[in-house]
C-alpha cells in the first residue's frame, strides 16, 4: 500500500520517468477528497481523473467530481456495483457536468465487454441473455477440476487445486474472497445495470458461494484451506453429476434480461461448448441478442492482470481525449 | 439495384418514415460524385456520409470527401482493401480535414474487430499474430464438411454442401466469389494495414483458391457447380489428412506480424480448438499479443448479414457524433 501522494501545488507537470522514485523520496501525505476536488478545480486544463484504486471512498465521490466537469476513467468495480442510488447519481452527474465516465476494465479487464454491451443497447439491438465466466480464478479452478479434454480432468481433488492456485498467486490472498462469488456478482451487477435492469446490489440476487456453510466461521484463509479437504466429496458430486450427462461443471454468471433474473453459481455445459473448452485463467462472455440470432456474440481472453487492465484503462483514456477535445 | 436518389436541394430533412415510398415514387437520378461533394459542401451542419454501397467509385472519392471535412462511416471493404496508395490517401486526408472515418463493419460486421485492433495498437500492446475464420460462407461450408463433433462430420460430399449453401442463400450468387478466397484476403489486408504492415493489395500475399484449376475457365457459376463433384476427392483428401492427426480442416486467414506474413487457405486444428468447434456461419478472430500472453483475445459471432452490419454502422455513427459534437 502506497500512502503517499505526488503533485505540484502550482499544477506544473510531473516528470513521469522519475515519478516512482520521486514519490518514494519526496511524496507527501495523500490529500483528502475535498482537497483533491479543490486542487483539480484550479487545474489550467480539462481534467480526466484516472482512478486506479479500489477505494470505496473515492468511488462515492464520483458524482461530486463529475458535477464539477471532471471526467473519470477507472477499473474500479466498486462505484458501479455498489448501491443503485450511487449508480444513478454517477450517470445523472455525467449529464450535468459535460464529462465522461468510462470503466471498460471493471468487467473483463481490457476486453471489449462494457463497450459491446453499451453499443448493443445504443444501437437498439435487443439483448436477451448474457452469460459468462467472469472470474479468472474460477476459470482456472474449474478448467483444472473438470477438464473437457478428458472426462475426469486432472483427477486432482478440489481442495488441492484451490491450494495450488493460491500458491501460484491466482487467488486473492484469502481464497474465500474468490470462492464466495461476490466478484462475479459485482461484474454481473454492472452488466445488468448497463442493459437497463434496476439491480439494487450484488447481493440482491442468488449467488452460490463455494465456501461450505460449515467453514463460514473459520478465522482466516489459512485455517479455511486446511479444512477444505473435508468437503472435497461435495464438489466431486457436482462434477460427477455433470459427467453423467456428458457435461462439465463451470462457475457461471448469467442475466436473463426478459425475466430480469441474475444468477451466479454452478452450471453444466456440453464438452464442446465454449464455456467447457476454456483454458488457463481465461474469461468468456456471451451476448445473446435478437440481431445475432441463435448463436451469441462471444468474447474470450485474459480478464484479469495488470497488463490487460492497463490496455483497458489506456484505451478509455484515449477515447475520452478524442471525445473531449 | 436502386438507381434513384432522394434529397432536397435546399437541404431540408428527409422524412425517414416515408423515405422508401418517396424514393420509389419521386426519386431522381443519382447525382455524380462531384455533385454529391458540392451538395454536401453547402449543408448547413457538419456532414457525416454513411456509405452503405460497395461501390469502388465512391470509395475512391473518400480522400476528396474527407479533405472537405466530411466524415465517413461505411461497411464498404473496397476503400480499405484496394491499393495501398488509396489507404494512405484516406488516412492522410482524415488528418487534413478534422473528420473521422470509421469502418467497423468492413471486417466481421458488428463485432468489435476493427476497434479492438485499433485499441491494441493505440495502447502500445504488441500484436504478434491475428488469425481467424473471416467468411461466414467458408465457416458454414467447413462446419458442415468437417465437424469437430464426429470425426467424419455430416459425411456429405464437398460439392453437395456447396450446392446446399447456395440454395440456402449462404453464398454469393456465384459461389466462386466465395471460394476464390478474395473476400477473406480483403479483410486480412485491412487488419494487416491497421497493425502497421504495408500490404500492397489483397493479391500481394498467398491466397489459396478453392476453385479447382481445371474449373477456372467455366462460363458461369451454374456450370461450375455442375462440374464441382468431379473434384470431391481432392477436398476429401484434405479432410482425411487432418483426421489422421485428430484434427479438422478450416479455411483460415492469418497474419504473422513479426515476419510480416499474410496467408489465406486451409489449415488444420485440434477438435477442441475454438476454430474447430465453431458453429453455423459464425466468424472467429483471435488476437495474440504480448500483454494477453499465451492465450489470445478471441471474438466470435455472426460476421455477416444486414442486421449485424447495421449494429456496426449505427455504432460507428454514434461514436462519430459523440466525437464531433
Amino acid at each position: 500500500m502506497i500512502d503517499r501522494a505526488l503533485y505540484h501545488p502550482d499544477h506544473s507537470a510531473i516528470d513521469i520517468d522519475t515519478s516512482v522514485t520521486t514519490l518514494e523520496t519526496t511524496g507527501t501525505a495523500p490529500p483528502s477528497i475535498p482537497e483533491i476536488i479543490e486542487y483539480l478545480a484550479n487545474a489550467p486544463h480539462r481534467v480526466i481523473l484516472v482512478d486506479n484504486t479500489s477505494a470505496t471512498s473515492l468511488a462515492e465521490a464520483y458524482p461530486a467530481l463529475l458535477r464539477r466537469g471532471f471526467s473519470i476513467i477507472t477499473p474500479n468495480m466498486k462505484a458501479f456495483s455498489g448501491s443503485y442510488q450511487l449508480w444513478e447519481d454517477i450517470f445523472s452527474s455525467v449529464q450535468a457536468g459535460n464529462a465522461v465516465v468510462f470503466h471498460e476494465s471493471s468487467v473483463g479487464a481490457g476486453m471489449p465487454i462494457i463497450s459491446t454491451a453499451k453499443e448493443l443497447v445504443a444501437t437498439a439491438d435487443q439483448i436477451t441473455r448474457i452469460e459468462g465466466i467472469f472470474s479468472g480464478t474460477m476459470s482456472y479452478l474449474f478448467n483444472m477440476f473438470a477438464s473437457a479434454l478428458g472426462s475426469s480432468g486432472s483427477g486432482e481433488s478440489w481442495s488441492s487445486i484451490v491450494k495450488k492456485a493460491k500458491e501460484l498467486g491466482y487467488t486473492e490472498p484469502d481464497p474465500r474472497d474468490d470462492l464466495n462469488g461476490l466478484d462475479v456478482a459485482r461484474k454481473l451487477t454492472i452488466l445488468g445495470r448497463l442493459v437497463g435492469l434496476r439491480v439494487e446490489s450484488p447481493t440482491a440476487f442468488p449467488v452460490q458461494s463455494l465456501i461450505p456453510k460449515e467453514l463460514e466461521g473459520t478465522a482466516d484463509g489459512q485455517t479455511f484451506l486446511q479444512q477444505l479437504d473435508q468437503f472435497d466429496d461435495r464438489m466431486k458430486s457436482y462434477k460427477v453429476a455433470a459427467e453423467k450427462e456428458g457435461k462439465v461443471v463451470r462457475f457461471v454468471g448469467s442475466i436473463d434480461v426478459e425475466s430480469k433474473t441474475l444468477k451466479v453459481g454452478l452450471e453444466s455445459f456440453d464438452t464442446m461448448h465454449p464455456m467447457a473448452t476454456l483454458k488457463g485463467n481465461d474469461n468468456i462472455i456471451s451476448f445473446y441478442t435478437k440481431r445475432y440470432g441463435a448463436l451469441p456474440l462471444t468474447i474470450r481472453g485474459a480478464g484479469a492482470g495488470a497488463d490487460v487492465t492497463a490496455v483497458g484503462v489506456t484505451g478509455d483514456l484515449l477515447k475520452a481525449i478524442a471525445q473531449l477535445r
